[in-house]
């Protein structure tokens, strides 16, 4: 079947099952209920002990509600898939299906909340006013750069990680393919050039990434849509009043001041991530010639990744990864979400940082055993991982001072992996014993 | 055992119960999952299509996810039970509590969101951002008389339900006791004189649905801490700019114009609804000596009662209600929101207005087959209650033009009765297979 076809299929099924199903997660109890007179604890009159006594210390309520497990999913729908601004009501559907994969591969407790705002300010006071509920935020499909002063103002003054994966996750699997990418081509960080193309919330991200885990700032190259970043770019002064993000990146990068048209910055350059336009003609094989030897590619647009892989290694790449499943190297934010907020819940972190994410991305590379060309990241199903990346993170709250919930790694890795476990087998038994109602006209979707 | 030493074994299995279990409620998969591939249909690529139809009708977000069926249970945590202004924190666990009943008794989804907002301004910007969200909204412990202007601002902006239930579950309640007690003692409604005896949250609304079911405005008379409200009070200034709603009542109501302490008011009354300080001596007996043949008392302070239901019976009283359940005539909530809330989410309704509530008091009255002295409601463990009173509920939200989803009074019933009964057959299963965790040290609450 080919691509337009596939698509229509899985559109077709998607929106036969959404009438179905009309909704893909749920509230369900945890507690047992025997007897209405039961509610004489779960409510009134035992529940007011509890209240009271978190009232004596607010921390409790991370011990004694659900808060410890819980994160808000929050977008106000300004920039969801390829589809741009459709709104907070059109982009449930899309965190409804990020939820489940919270549960399904880091038992976490996402609750979907598509928000109607309209500013920037907006959109924080209602973060700030839900922080109470929740042990950490997962932002989401907000268009940039509102997305960066929320981020940044949302990490400086929240007591729970606050976390943008169209930012953060992006830019995380991406350094632990690349973390692969060097070792599999005898590179070191410090001498690597990598040129950053497309100037969005990803690559921004990736940027500060970059220099966290070790890059030379003078070595990152950024380009958008009007050509390579730097100091002498004549929108400098706009970009300073309207994306004071991309403005100071382009002040710290590309020592040698290259300007002009993207391909300017293939010259020379050891590494390409792309999050740019779809292509596949945004990336040419001649640029590609231009490169170091044996050059990395990171072609991550979606549906279409800026070059067809077979044409990237035609052109001399070594290494090619894309947004894709059906391409080896899927550069794929769900391996890193679950585990990431499974390590700060279970730390009960009140932050997250580029430090953090440094770490988890490096567990997520030494995860692949052997990495080669084909293989520079794990798969979804590589169920290991998820603990492994949670225990990671939350050590590194624990080292930096942002944890508020102590244990060693080991023990971090057996909570994480423990409530995964669980969560899965309760999972498994809902549709075994058919609580979770089959799917219509046979229980499989055939894809 | 005594009311003490009983409280205080409730609130030691709340602690207990509450550090053990982390929280009452939790998120969980409504569809099914047997590959990763199966993410192509609940995430991207095919999840785009859902949503962009429902940006082409976001009406169809009723009909595509989880909005039909999911209501936020919204607190600042200024008014929390019987302490207080507490916090959003310390408010979770009675919201938890809610958000099990509302699961129980309505297989309503019920996410529990305490707020941190400190103006009224600041409730209803966080509420109004909510909205796409949800189907509906239900306020909690909301301190008085913010709680009007938030209502009052949500029912008139939002479209979708805005339900206080301090206000409008009690005032609903209490009406179909109402209804039930003039029947016994055989009244009629138009020449029915009643004493709302305490002026918060409860009795303002109650007032105003009594209004609404047929009630004379001059009948009704009103009492706080300063005695009886009436338009020559001093305060009525002062009241008419911070509690616009107690004045508006104070001009309308009492028609005699009494004046003084609110016993006065007892003299020749045929109801006395109590929502005022705890007793058990907030009413006395020789006030009660003073009102109409048959009087009938709703004492409703928690956990005390205003006086003893013995004593009143012994001072006259016909009937007597309490709040609570070791008595005859609980005037329980419980008995309301559910049954309500599954009726306007089952219409898809636009909003709720006191007719509305009125046909719920009446079909929660009419439930009881042969109400007796000791019998005006119904009880919890009713459970064809529930869908009787949803079908009521979103039969007149279509007379009444807010529905969204039109259907026959029994096509109603028999979608919520279908829904709380699989709802309760995958609950009890969960129990069953242990899915959900037994009780520590035996699955019995002993009480």
């Amino acid at each position: 079947m080919d691509d337009v076809s596939r698509t229509e299929e899985f559109n077709n099924y998607a929106v036969k099952y959404s009438e179905y199903y009309k909704g893909k997660v749920q509230i369900m109890p945890k507690v047992p209920v025997h007897s209405l007179s039961d509610f004489s604890i779960w409510y009134t009159p035992g529940v007011a002990e509890v209240s009271r006594r978190i009232s004596q210390n607010k921390e409790l309520s991370f011990e004694m509600t659900g808060r410890w497990n819980s994160i808000a999913i929050l977008t106000d729908g300004t920039r969801v898939l390829g589809l741009g601004n459709i709104g907070p009501e059109a982009a449930m559907p899309v965190m409804e299906g990020k939820s489940l994969i919270f549960n399904f591969l880091g038992a976490v407790n996402a609750v979907p909340i598509p928000i109607r705002t309209r500013t920037k300010e907006d959109f924080i006071s209602v973060a700030k006013a839900l922080e109470p509920s929740f042990g950490g935020y997962n932002l989401e499909d907000i268009e940039s750069p509102k997305c960066f002063f929320i981020l940044e103002e949302l990490q400086k003054s929240l007591t729970i990680p606050a976390w943008h994966d169209d930012q953060l996750g992006t830019a995380c699997i991406t350094l632990s393919g690349l973390i692969n990418s060097l070792r599999v081509t005898g590179r070191k960080i410090e001498d690597t050039r990598v040129v950053l193309l497309g100037s969005g919330a990803a690559n921004i991200a990736a940027a500060h990434l970059l220099f966290a885990a070790g890059f030379k700032e003078g070595n990152i190259i950024l380009a958008d849509s009007k050509g390579v970043l730097n100091p002498e770019r004549e929108d400098m002064d706009s970009l300073m009043l309207n994306n004071p993000w991309k403005y100071q990146l382009a002040m710290r990068t590309n020592a040698e001041r290259i300007s002009g048209p993207s391909e300017k910055a293939f010259k020379g350059a050891d590494v390409i991530i792309s999050a740019s336009k779809p292509g596949p003609d945004t990336i040419k094989q001649e640029w590609i010639k231009t490169m170091n030897s044996d050059p990395i590619i990171f072609a991550l647009a979606n549906p279409t990744p800026e070059i067809w892989p077979s044409k990237a290694r035609e052109a001399g790449a070594s290494i090619v990864a894309t947004g894709r499943g059906d391409f080896p190297n899927q550069i794929n934010n769900s391996l890193v979400f679950p585990g990431v907020f499974r390590g700060v819940l279970d730390a009960r972190a009140k932050g997250v940082n580029f430090k953090i994410m440094v770490a988890a991305s490096y567990e997520i590379a030494n995860f692949v055993k052997d990495p080669d060309a084909e293989k520079i990241v794990p798969t979804m199903d590589d169920w290991e991982l998820y603990p492994a990346v949670a225990a990671a993170v939350a050590s590194k709250t624990v080292e930096m001072g942002l944890a508020r919930k102590n244990n060693s790694r080991e023990g971090f890795y057996r909570t994480a992996h423990d409530l995964i476990e669980e969560n899965r087998r309760v999972y498994m038994k809902l549709m075994e014993e058919r609580l979770i109602k089959e799917l219509p006209g046979g229980n499989k979707i055939e894809n």
